[in-house]
C-alpha cells in the first residue's frame, strides 16, 4: 500500500484551466475561430459527441457549424461537402465525425480533408509529421494525455512507459510522442498479440491503458508507485442511472488506485482533455489563417 | 553457448536473389524503370553511395540518371531541379542524396518531392502511411530488415523485440512496422535516454541495433538463442586495407554470434538489403505509372 494517497489526475479541473486560457486567447480576436463538424447519420453516441464539441466551442467563444447529413449520403456527396469546407474561408478547422456509414470509405474521406483544416489530425500527413517530430495537428486524445503529463510534471525521460493498445488515434501516436524528444521515455507498445503483458505492465513507471476493455488493468499488474493513465471510455449498462449506462475505464480504479502515485479517473480524466485537444487544434488552425 | 552454430542472415545472398527477381520483372517491360539521383556537393561517402545505387540499377536493367550539382547550389535552384524531376515522365523515382550542404533545408527539399516518386520514402506522407498501416514507400533499411525477417522465417508475432536507436529512417519506422499487423511483435524502442537498456536487450527474442556505435552490443546484453540484426555501418580506420577503413557494425559479432540463433553480419547483412529496398521502391513507383 502506498503511504500517501494517490494524486488524482483531474481532467475536469485541467480542462477548465485550458478552457479559460483558450477563452482569453479567443476574446482578443475580432473574427472568431470557427470549427465545423460533419455528422453523417444518426448514431446516438456520435450525435452526443458532436453536441459536446459544439458546446465546448460556445463556452470558449468559438463559432461552430454543424452539418448534418442523412445516413444514405453518398461518398461523392460527402466529398463535395468536404471540398466546400476546404474552400470556405469562414471555417478554420473541421472534423468529420467517425465512424461513417459502411458504404463510405473513411480513408478516402480523411485524405480529402485539407490538412491545414484537419483539426482531428487524422490525415496521413499529420501522422507523418508526428512520426518525424515536426509540427502538425496531434490527435486530440494523445494531445490531451501529453498535456496532462506536462501539467502534473510527471517525469518521462528514461521512464519505463507501457502503453496497452495500438490504435491509430491513441496508442500508436502516443507511443511515438512519448518515446521522442522531449519526452524521451522508453516505450513498450503492448497489444492483443503481446505475451508477458503483465510483466511489461509491472515494470512500468507510467502505465497507459487504451485498449477499450473495461476493468482490464487490475492491481496485480501495477507497480507500487506507478502513474496510471486510463484512456478507456466504454459505455456499460447501469440501470441505477436514468440514461441506463455509465462510462467505465480500462483500469479497475478502486483496486489499482491505492498502489499508484497518481491515477486518472474515468470519467473526469483523459476524456475532458480529449475535448480540449480539439479546441487547441482549432485555435492552432485559426492562427495559420491569421498568423 | 549454443549447441548449434548460429544461422547467418546473409544479406549478400538474399540481395542476389532479389536482384534476380527484379531483373526478371524488369526484362518484361518495354520502357525500363528509371531511377534518378541528385547529388549536391562532393562528399566522398555520398558519392560512393550514389555510385552503388547507379550500379545496382544497371545490374537489374533499370535506367538511371545522375544529376550532380555543385556544393554551392542554392536551395531555390535545387527546388527547381526537384520540380523538373517531378514533371519528368521519363523518371519514375528519384532520390536526393542526404546529407545536403548546411545552407539547404532538408525538410523543405524532401517535402517538395512528389510522393509518388519519393522512393526513399522520406516524405512525411509516406511516414504517415506507414504509421497508419497503409500502402506507401517504406524507407530502404527498414524494408530490407523486414524482407530479411520474412526470408528467414523469423517468428515475430508476440516476440519480444528490442530496437536500439530511434532515427527517422531506421529505428522509428521499424518499431512501427514490427509492432503492427502482420508482424505483431511487442516492441520496445530504446535510445540514448533509456535506462535499463541492458535488461531490455536481455529480454529480447529479436534484438536490432541501429544506433551507429561500433561494437556497442556485447555478449552480456544478448539472450541465449536470440536473433540479432545489426544495422550499424560505421567506417572505422583500418590501415591493413588499402582504402584505410572498413565497415564495423553496432554488434561485437565475434563475441555475440555464439549466443545467437541467427545473426546478421557487417558487412554483408542489412547493407545489401538496404540497396535492394531502393530498387524495390523504384519498381513500385514504376508500376504506379504503368499499372
Amino acid at each position: 500500500m502506498s503511504s500517501n494517497p494517490p494524486k488524482l489526475l483531474d481532467g475536469n479541473a485541467l480542462a477548465a484551466l485550458w478552457k479559460q486560457k483558450i477563452k482569453v486567447a479567443c476574446a482578443a480576436f475580432d473574427q472568431k475561430p470557427c470549427l465545423a463538424a460533419v455528422l453523417v447519420g444518426s448514431d446516438g453516441a456520435s450525435q452526443s459527441y458532436v453536441q459536446f464539441k459544439m458546446k465546448d466551442c460556445q463556452e470558449v467563444g468559438f463559432q461552430s457549424k454543424l452539418i448534418q447529413l442523412p445516413e444514405n449520403t453518398s461518398q461523392a456527396s460527402l466529398l463535395q461537402t468536404i471540398e466546400d469546407l476546404n474552400k470556405d474561408a469562414s471555417v478554420h478547422g473541421y472534423i468529420v465525425q467517425l465512424p461513417l456509414p459502411k458504404h463510405i470509405d473513411e480513408q478516402t474521406i480523411v485524405a480529402a480533408i485539407d490538412p491545414t483544416k484537419d483539426v482531428d489530425g487524422f490525415h496521413p500527413l499529420h501522422a507523418g509529421r508526428l512520426m518525424l517530430g515536426r509540427p502538425g495537428f496531434v490527435p486530440a486524445t494523445p494531445w490531451g494525455i501529453v498535456a496532462m503529463i506536462d501539467h502534473y510534471n510527471i517525469p518521462t525521460e528514461g521512464a519505463e512507459i507501457a502503453i496497452i493498445g495500438r490504435s491509430h488515434i491513441v496508442g500508436r501516436p502516443l507511443s511515438v510522442l512519448l518515446s521522442s524528444s522531449p519526452k524521451n521515455g522508453t516505450v513498450t507498445l503492448l497489444h492483443s498479440k503481446s505475451k508477458n503483458l503483465k510483466e511489461h505492465c509491472l515494470r512500468a513507471d507510467i502505465l497507459i491503458a487504451a485498449l477499450g476493455k473495461p476493468g482490464f488493468v487490475t492491481a496485480d499488474m501495477v507497480k507500487q508507485g506507478a502513474v496510471v493513465i486510463d484512456v478507456g471510455t466504454t459505455r456499460v449498462q447501469d440501470h441505477s442511472i436514468a440514461r441506463g449506462w455509465r462510462l467505465k475505464g480500462d483500469v479497475d480504479f478502486e483496486q489499482v488506485a491505492p498502489k499508484t502515485k497518481a491515477i486518472s479517473p474515468v470519467p473526469g480524466g483523459v476524456g475532458p482533455m480529449t475535448r480540449i485537444g480539439l479546441l487547441h487544434n482549432t485555435l492552432e488552425a485559426y492562427k495559420t489563417f491569421n498568423p
